[in-house]
């Protein structure tokens, strides 16, 4: 399949941010050529890109799909009420039926704004890996473990499911399995380690929840006598594979160590602000440490939607207001952070993040005649401070248009909302 | 004319905040008929109501319209270099044809993201009466006072015209005139009493900026030997007619002044975030004095959009991350600032802010058949953290629709695109 786009403004996110005015080529899964000049080339999809800007799809580094079928199921709740009374009960009831309809859901929004590839953490992962696969997203999919077993498994199968669940999606096209030990507060020592052991074995990523709350802070050093940073060195989980998702209450040393080790960060600041957990990712601090930072929605219960242009508008101005600095993550940091950095977060920078001749073919397009983005005196401002997800009018993911001017390509829109409703209604029922 | 709603979710944001299906009809400026059963009528306009939802339009209480001109133009800058190397060159060069491409473009926003009435406080405020009027917004139109003069008249021309607009704009239908002195750091005692002696003669609004630096609350406290409430409060501004922007630095005894003398709040999170002011309003304690609290998005140079839904997550968000607490400002709280307390603000919620017989006409459409709106566990969460501008479909104004399933009947969507950016090219050129 090919696909040429003419006539754009294109915002490479190269090395040298470089945006010029002109045509993208992309045959197979791949950007072949880019060009200020014409191509003189047929292809299958010819996409008029005037008064459109193409980007990097963007990546969402820390989420939980199927949880699109709890948005708005419990606001404005403590956060330990909240899981107890609300989203536990009804995890419990989870089967593979609802989490497809969740995950459809999930990845229709995703498509609808922008997102071409994710970091997930949830139960029945081989569902959403499914899912993904058919519709076309990029996914690493992070096998959930908790101590006290998941809706799918029990405790004592956790482990040899879990192994069982890389070894199915390893080298496929598309996705990636990673093991994903929910928190140091709910899996064991020894959970850890052996997370550690198959991720070695298979060479994926971890994916752990970090730091998000000041009470979980509190609570791992009472009974392990280490933060949770420095509980994850004690093992040995914080190194290059490792993606810790939150880092709100994490120490200048604890900076020095995830640098050290080569680990990664998610930032989620939506959800940490809708939790109020309080804390503030130090993300000018990691950044200085050249800690490869990357943006997440988190679950639609918490966020409520899976849109990373809201994730962008509050990720730049949150830090802002709390350090009493405007210039604190201008708005290029935060498009980096969107594209290429969640990249690195997941380690497949030289494959996407970036618009560049070679690279998987991994882009969206924004619309730019609309109200809200006019005028256009700097596009990079706009995508932070004005776009918002509804601006996205075509995904392409891996060189396979998603949405095409609106139109989607591989779902059937009309299905997957009546489906999630039907299927969220008898969750909660 | 007539319009009649049918099969509807309606959100009457009424006094019991009654939720129901049914159906509206509107003749000439109001609601006349809100019913659960068919009415059978003829009517001018008939709208399929299904999978929608009705609630009142969106109330702006504080904005600079034609502003959205200067939109990205000078973001991530420390507040006094952005306005002295960006803003104010620019707005020196203002002039009624520009301030009519933005208030265009600003309208058009508005509209399309369910804003149907503003306070705004501006330059060329006559233009931008014209053009609302011809458009059909209800607005207040705050006519700016600065000592220094405005870039439409010297120092000394100022308060004579300031009289004449009050008496051109006084008893129109859509369109009220304010009084707007910039802030109290750039408006002398003298310029304030003669404010408040014209808006006492033909009763109309005071509009202010009010306490949103630090700095601001320092100067004037070291210039006057006052606060800026202790300010106003000396030469009486401090009264039921005057709507404070911002308020992010005020004390608990300031908030006691407030509620004395029935003045009213306009909230502004986005802007005081982007611009980094450190301050966080006391919105839940102006809450439990019972002032009126509305919600403002400031101008789109500070924010970057006028999309109300996106100052309602912020402000739902921002201070539950600032006081540790998730259940503080629940979406409906929310919803009310942004409906009935903004109509409360401007002293016209007999009028507007809820849906109810008798009222004006002044409501918007959702389109409910989103992935980021579905499942509908709950209209109001959804409202708040979910929808965004572009979720609207319908907007009608004072019984006239003016965006009618997406269609704007007006204006020409197109050429005020084209002109705001041609506008805003000049002007920064």
């Amino acid at each position: 399949m090919s696909i040429l786009i003419k006539n754009s403004t294109i915002l490479t996110q190269n090395e040298r941010r470089q945006q010029l005015h002109g045509n993208i080529y992309i045959d197979g899964q791949e950007v072949v050529q880019i060009s200020k000049n014409p191509i003189s080339i047929e292809a299958d999809y010819k996409i008029d890109g005037r008064k459109k800007l193409v980007l990097p799809g963007l990546i969402n580094t820390h989420t939980h799909i199927p949880m699109t079928l709890l948005r708005g199921y419990g606001d404005d709740m403590v956060l330990q009420k909240w899981l107890e009374e609300r989203i536990w009960p009804v995890e419990a009831k989870l089967n593979s039926e609802s989490v497809e309809a969740g995950t459809k859901l999930g990845l229709l929004e995703m498509i609808a704004s922008g997102t071409t590839a994710f970091l997930d953490m949830y139960f029945f992962e081989d569902t959403i890996g499914e899912v993904a696969e058919k519709i076309g997203v990029r996914g690493f999919l992070g096998f959930a473990l908790i101590d006290s077993g998941t809706p799918q498994y029990s405790a004592d199968d956790l482990m040899p499911q879990c192994e069982q669940f890389v070894r199915r999606w390893k080298n496929k096209d598309l996705l990636q399995p990673a093991i994903a030990p929910h928190g140091v507060y709910t899996c064991s020592p020894e959970t850890l380690k052996k997370s550690l052991e198959i991720a070695d074995k298979y060479d994926v990523i971890l994916h752990i929840h970090c730091s998000e709350t000041r009470k979980e802070v509190y609570d791992v050093q009472k009974r392990y006598g280490e933060r949770p940073v420095g509980h994850l060195k004690k093992y040995g989980l914080l190194c290059k594979k490792m993606v810790l998702a939150h880092c709100g209450w994490i120490t200048k040393n604890e900076i020095l160590d995830i640098k050290k080790r080569g680990t990664k960060v998610s930032h989620n600041p939506v959800s940490n602000m809708k939790i109020a957990t309080g804390g503030y990712a130090p993300i000018p601090e990691l950044l200085e440490a050249n800690v490869p930072v990357g943006l997440g929605t988190d679950g639609a219960a918490s966020n409520n939607t899976l849109d990373m242009f809201d994730t962008m508008k509050f990720c730049a101005l949150v830090h802002k207001q709390h350090r009493w600095d405007p210039i604190i993550l201008p708005a290029q940091t935060v498009v980096d952070f969107a594209t290429i950095g969640g990249a690195k977060c997941l380690g497949v920078e030289k494959e996407i993040g970036s618009i560049e001749e070679g690279k998987k073919a991994d882009l969206i397009m924004i619309d730019l005649k609309k109200p809200h983005l006019t005028p256009q005196h700097d596009l990079i401002s706009h995508l932070v401070y004005a776009s918002r997800g509804s601006d996205v009018c075509t995904t392409i993911v891996n060189g396979k248009p998603l949405m095409l001017e609106g139109e989607f390509l591989t779902l059937n829109y009309d299905d997957i909302l009546e489906n999630a409703e039907k299927c969220a209604k008898e969750l909660i029922s």
